[in-house]
């Protein structure tokens, strides 16, 4: 029982990944970097990396809004990937060749306190991850970056994608919790306010770096979490590890 | 690439748990003896498991039957606690006692062989309980044995019970692995024989003691598995870690 968590009611964190924990925009450029230039193609690489991501949450949302059925994020990745090859004009690359640069995104690297914040969460708390990643992304990725996950929940067990509702219901009866033992962790204020609407507790830790030097969307307003912390090691303190 | 993996073709192992990799029998009479006795109740413990463990096949069964809806085991366990709890002629607990007997299920110990054959696997290979209990109880079971679990799957993410297709198919598929990427690993022929029909690979290994001093079941004609390692160092030292 700490502050943050005065009545020790919640008994798993559930993580947000892409941002929160781990750093796409410079693993993407440095993965994209080394794949292309050897081939003989001299871009700018974290734009490269921007652009990718900008159709994220585009394919997300169809389907999310039922337009097309579910779909994995490698498979959302990928055909991301196909146009904006196109858009930087990058061609003649081999299948293989745009299977490995997509699977860039199993090879993110954590920022630096992440790795050591989880370590002292876990004693004391369950540790999920809770991403719109596929579970097999997820596992890799895990195995990457040194994420010591408890379970991987989120997007392809509920079959949908955040901020959908079913995703963080679906998370928390897995754990056999009620919502309220649960704390959602991320860096994304819409994230926390999709989580808390079903209950759950939220906690902010903000990565202003996210999207490289540009400054970082400012706080919602509304957006009183339970727990915010400027990293994993301040986030382990207020929550008593 | 060793002799039981030729072709380095294996991705991920899954796992069997109760019975493969925890002692539920020790665990269960212990449970219920320190429960039990201060209590007043003086029975044969080891028999209570016994007792407790042999209703789990038909209850599982009504669910692959579709005679009864999907249904978690934790709630199956807890109605066969209730009938054997009147079997051994042990009455008057609190809601709160039976509760936490159930939970006795969420921490089995170790055989002692696992945590380090577990260790030396996860090095090469993506490790996964593939097993009947629900994921609340083997993320707990998970934690207090210390298994190195990168995902959890298994009957609770199919909606249905081992040995039936759906649940090898699932973990596959979340994997994104093809079957014969994944080695089914277990002390019961039967788990492996139905993962093998799924195109798994298979590792025996068995578990003499796990029903006790009694003589354990014979491996059934035509188990040809993969490999056979009669514990998890010489498992893991078959396939090359």
């Amino acid at each position: 029982m700490t502050r943050d968590d005065p009545h020790g009611a919640v008994k798993a964190l559930t993580f947000d990944v892409f941002g929160t924990l781990v750093d796409w925009r410079e693993s993407i450029a440095r993965g994209a970097r080394e794949m292309l230039v050897p081939r003989g193609f001299e871009r700018d690489w974290h734009f490269f990396a921007d652009r990718w991501r900008l159709r994220y949450q585009p394919a997300l949302e169809k389907v999310r809004r039922g337009v097309r059925p579910w779909t994995r994020l490698d498979d959302l990745h990928r055909e991301n990937l196909l146009a904006v090859l196109k858009e930087f004009q990058i061609d003649g690359l081999e299948e293989t060749t745009i299977g490995e640069l997509n699977r860039a995104w199993h090879r993110l690297d954590p920022w630096p306190d992440v790795v050591e914040g989880l370590g002292r969460l876990k004693r004391k708390y369950i540790l999920a991850a809770l991403s719109n990643g596929n579970v097999g992304l997820m596992v890799n990725l895990a195995r990457h970056a040194g994420l010591p996950w408890d379970m991987i929940l989120g997007a392809e067990l509920a079959g949908t994608y955040k901020p959908q509702p079913e995703v963080y219901d679906r998370a928390a009866a897995l754990l056999d919790l009620a919502p309220g033992q649960c704390m959602m962790v991320a860096a994304h204020a819409e994230d926390l306010q999709a989580a808390r609407r079903r209950g759950f507790r939220t906690a902010f830790v903000p990565r202003p770096e996210e999207w490289g030097p540009k400054p970082a969307r400012a706080t919602p307003e509304g957006s009183d979490f339970d727990v915010k912390a400027v990293n994993f090691y301040e986030l382990a303190a207020r929550l008593g590890c």
